[in-house]
């Protein structure tokens, strides 16, 4: 499948796709240090779980690209900020632990830590990228030719860095010649529904219809599946992912949609018991008070803006991963994984 | 209780508040003929049901201060062209009805009709008046002190001629000196939550929180009742309202948190059977792609976009009526009422 690339690592420069400027405008921004990549982290310049984790990597990569004598512990301190960049997405620790049992192996020369670095990232990239295909491969199946699918939020290749998760399972069935048709939630605040995963599809020529994320009860009865991505997945299976989930998977519930989680495993938190102990990132009261620049209610008026929201296991109907189809009991198959 | 009019008839004129304009321009537009009010209810310059019907109620009384010949046929087109301004709110119809009755009444003059329809027309806002204040009493007592509630869209005095239905209860609780604290969905694509009932509960000193629709299930299990007005309520109880009722209704039976319904009885449609038989108003794909002027997805994006949806009686706790609560079977309590 051919599609844009929304991250690049490419002379000593992370290229990425600035997605706040999706669909207006393709408009890529060159970082060259960690601060900038925590800027556009922070500003969802670049946003998705798996691909945050790719550019933390990158992240290090750049940072090691220098003389400096103590270079070891820039890294450490550099490696703390990009994992705290965000708190709720997984992968950003999990991308960053993966680069710092390189750093920490006294074994291999400072000298040689860019080089390796830089192998350790594409790496990690190259995983990603086969999880998505291999997610895609396990997923397809579940959608039966002219099914329809809802999802929320952006989970395709502006959110991983192969064809994305529950995207990807999407593409997968399109390109096997199923008929498929996608509502597609907008996601308020931001819009991630009808600016990124409008954009995807348009360009996939997969049809869609956008609804405002109240609708999705109306539209529910018409839907033969629900797919979704995830930020990070507890012990017992409870997901956190964007915020309008939860609301999701009761609303299936309540039709008898199944509902599916699609992610890899490296979004799986085996520290974490229960979907209780994941931090839920607070955003600015911004992001719903204005659109753009262009407030939309009244000056200063109080809002609650969780970017995330926990959906307990059991309305979950199978979590699909690139070592395929997880089902409940998910505290054991979960355990059973290789992670 | 003070509060801004939404709506005035003075010296041949219609006064309306411009509720687009809302909340940063209070802008009054004084409207001269039934023409300039179908324009306005298209582009919901006015709006909320129990209001658009007194709306309608002084369209005619505009129409027929003139020395017309055929003064009675022109006001059966002017009344059907009112009725059909918006499909989904009863009311419109109901107060027309009461209207034609007049129009109708061969006994009456033609050289008398303007006063008395002006008469019937101060009578109806009178009565719908009187009825906001009637659900207020009977509905506060279901709001304990301390209170968290749940509404959606804007049923206060922007959307009725009193303090409105499910506002109009939070007001009366509110004056009876009770602690609450009010949720406000913002309810897209046209935002009456956080630019509208933001703007009556910050003007009533009432504390809120605005929330982006799909984070009901999130706050969910902190309220203590949900609260909705109505746009038409059929024989059997389901009941038509603002989209994303009936995912909000889904929401509040899985937390188990009671969810009602505050409408006069001019909402209740005795020919309709059940919710199956509601007509629901789509409206332009502009409302979705658009936030203003500014696009906000994909140029031409598919999207779907009913302005209401409907709720089994099943999932409704109860219905706060100016003649008292009715409960299930609301096929029986609605038989028993007076409409």
């Amino acid at each position: 499948m051919q599609h844009h690339k929304a991250l690049l690592y490419h002379n000593h420069q992370l290229i990425i796709l600035d997605q706040t400027q999706l669909p207006h405008r393709l408009k890529y921004l060159r970082l060259t240090n960690y601060r900038q990549i925590i800027g556009a982290i922070k500003r969802l310049q670049i946003r998705g779980a798996p691909l945050l984790g790719i550019a933390a990597a990158y992240g290090l990569v750049l940072e090691s690209n220098t003389s400096l004598k103590n270079l070891r512990s820039h890294l450490f301190k550099v490696a703390q900020a990009l994992k705290t960049a965000r708190p709720t997405a997984v992968n950003l620790s999990w991308a960053v632990d993966q680069m710092l049992n390189i750093i920490k192996n006294k074994n291999i020369p400072t000298c040689q830590l860019n080089k390796i670095l830089l192998e350790q990232a594409r790496y990690l990239e190259q995983k990603e990228i086969n999880n998505s295909l291999l997610i895609g491969q396990y997923g397809a199946p579940l959608i039966k030719n002219h099914s329809t699918i809802m999802t929320i939020c952006n989970t395709g290749w502006l959110a991983a860095p192969g064809i994305g998760t529950a995207l990807g399972i999407i593409y997968t069935a399109h390109q096997q010649g199923k008929k498929i048709h996608v509502y597609v939630l907008e996601t308020r605040p931001l819009l991630q529904g009808s600016r990124l995963t409008a954009f995807e599809l348009t360009q996939a020529k997969i049809p869609y219809t956008i609804i405002t994320d109240n609708m999705m009860a109306t539209v529910m009865k018409d839907t033969n599946l629900v797919i979704i991505g995830a930020d990070r997945i507890a012990r017992n299976g409870d997901t956190a992912n964007k915020i309008g989930s939860l609301t999701l998977a009761i609303t299936a519930q309540y039709y008898k949609v199944p509902f599916y989680v699609a992610a890899p495993t490296s979004t799986i938190d085996l520290t974490k018991q229960t979907g209780q102990d994941i931090p839920i990132e607070q955003r600015s009261a911004e992001e719903i008070i204005c659109l753009g620049k262009k407030s939309i209610t009244v000056k200063n008026a109080p809002v609650y803006n969780p970017a995330f929201d926990v959906t307990p296991h059991h309305l979950i109907t199978a979590i699909i991963t690139e070592q395929g189809i997880l089902k409940s009991p998910y505290s054991q198959s979960i355990a059973k994984l290789c992670v």
